[in-house]
């Protein structure tokens, strides 16, 4: 809990003075003010976390979380639960969906075993592991409230780590068979929202599973009745160890002054967590894609956050936030190169 | 008019078979199906344009024309006409928000005079100018019927040349002073949506000038009164020259199985002349971002297109198709490289 406090509270606000030196200069680059929508307030809010109006970003990482969940056996997941496994090892190997997106883009992956089912050590992943998935939340609280501080002091941990190796961007991502039913139940608690309103088909569940898994959600909630102003409460009651360790990189991040961009439904539910412990973290949030998943619209609006992408994706792994990294990477690279009014010899 | 009649009999429907192997390639890829929404959707369209389901895409290139327009006497634009002789050449130079974001990309850049109010020739552009703008639709027509059709069949040599060139996949973008008022204007015809419904700010209207943008796009339509199934008469009552050739870029791409990325507000008025004159040009057209204009929402649905990004961006030029070529390639890219459950050795 002593990282955790501390690093709440080494939280500020953005350089408003940076901002407003980044926004000068767009204003004096060749082209109607703002027209160039977020691809200006990308850089803006970039520049009011360096607080600095003039940067690149040579170094960026996906930090992906693993973690299978006691809730799996209420039937509410399509794939088995082994599949977090076999799955998770492929993020490093760059041929899975966030892999190969990272390739393309040139980010780096460091992939965390937090709560893995299984005994065997998993190749390229760091060990991590709370205990081999959470409780099954439909019979009681996923976790203890010292495991949910530990998951995000481990994402703390990671996230200061890559910091120090001179990362400048990081995404968050993750593999958790089931994990879309903690996160639908945290974003229902959080926003106040009916299960019925807002689960999905995670990856791939019928119209009468989905039904099923909201009744689930319901009971989790009704049983474990987590006090929604708490976040780490949220957590234990109802939520994963990827879905902590995945707030705790925000909270890091955010006290470093490092921009995390968040990736889909799972890492809504984070956010939403690090949001109530501390509201100072969502500045550092850039949101890449808006998620299939029907709870989607709910959280983002909550969180104040507007994505980038618009790809229809549900895929998770950190596959959204790889693929929004070339969209700041180009915006930064215009901000860095469009010409001035007075370089192109201009007068408006 | 024999090059434009012979290009649009040249429209074939995308190939199927070649589709429905690309799909069954994304399903061996693993990941849930479908689970990387639009990511899986352009590679299947664009197997579909190639009719083979392996492909990459080597070269790329925006098409941009610039021209003014008549209209612009009617203090329809915020900005002087001369901007448009000013700005275009900067395209070619790269030092503009298009310029920048096709450099980042790897894309080149064409850029095309069709009708701007200059004598002089302008540095790296290409000169096919038609006459020194349209007159002002508030008063009569903006071009004669031998114009319009002049216009679009511009754009499909200027495209063929580029595919000679082995340009596998073609943006498109344009420069001019008041170019909105014309683009409203046909997307008030074709989508019956009152100009006061869908006026916009443009480069950055006041509100007041807004409401008399919307009074002069409602004269020039009931003045001309095109009829709305026919394309090539809306494009030369109230259109303008550089969105003929953005048409004639679509239908030459489409005849030779190309596909075009559209930019926003002025691009989606050309792709609706194109969708009137021949239906099957839709199917080539990836949507790169929803314009900030008003009139957005139900030109994309009229389309039937649903865009990639989501920017608030408003500045024209091609920028969101260059901004749309990174999604692209990631995508192709992730196609292309992602493991099979064989290769990985999962069994699902």
């Amino acid at each position: 809990m002593h990282l955790l406090s501390s690093i709440s509270r080494n939280i500020y606000p953005l350089n408003n003075r940076s901002m407003d030196a980044a926004k000068k200069r767009w204003d004096t680059l060749i082209h109607p003010k703002g027209s160039l929508g977020k691809v200006e307030d990308i850089c803006i809010q970039i520049a009011g976390i360096y607080e600095t109006e003039k940067f690149t970003i040579p170094k960026k990482a996906i930090i992906a979380f693993g973690a299978d969940h006691g809730v799996y056996e209420e039937g509410v997941a399509p794939n088995s639960q082994e599949i977090t496994k076999i799955q998770f090892p492929n993020f490093k190997k760059g041929i899975c969906g966030v892999g190969s997106l990272s390739k393309y883009v040139g980010s780096d992956i460091i992939a965390v075993d937090v709560g893995i089912n299984c005994d065997e050590e998993l190749e390229g992943v760091i060990n991590r592991k709370i205990r081999k998935g959470t409780s099954n939340i439909a019979k009681g609280p996923a976790m203890t409230r010292e495991e949910a501080v530990e998951s995000i002091e481990i994402g703390i941990e990671i996230a200061e780590e890559c910091i120090v190796k001179d990362y400048k961007i990081i995404g968050i991502g993750e593999m958790g068979i089931a994990n879309t039913t903690p996160s639908t139940a945290i974003i229902s608690v959080m926003t106040g929202k009916l299960p019925e309103e807002i689960t999905g088909s995670g990856s791939g569940l019928s119209e009468e599973k989905i039904k099923h898994k909201a009744q689930v959600i319901g009971k989790a909630i009704e049983l474990n009745n987590p006090n929604p102003t708490d976040g780490i409460e949220v957590l234990e009651k109802i939520g994963g160890f990827e879905i902590g360790a995945m707030t705790g990189v925000i909270m890091g991040c955010a006290a470093n002054r490092i921009p995390v961009v968040i990736d889909g439904f799972i890492s809504y539910a984070a956010a939403l967590i690090a949001y109530k412990i501390n509201p100072g973290t969502r500045d550092y949030l850039i949101a890449s894609h808006k998620s299939n998943e029907p709870g989607s619209d709910v959280a983002l609006k909550m969180l104040n956050l507007d994505p980038i992408l618009n790809m229809d994706m549900r895929l998770g792994e950190g596959s959204g936030a790889a693929l929004a990294f070339n969209i700041i990477d180009a915006s930064i690279f215009t901000y860095n190169n469009m010409a001035t009014f007075e370089e192109a010899g201009m007068k408006i």
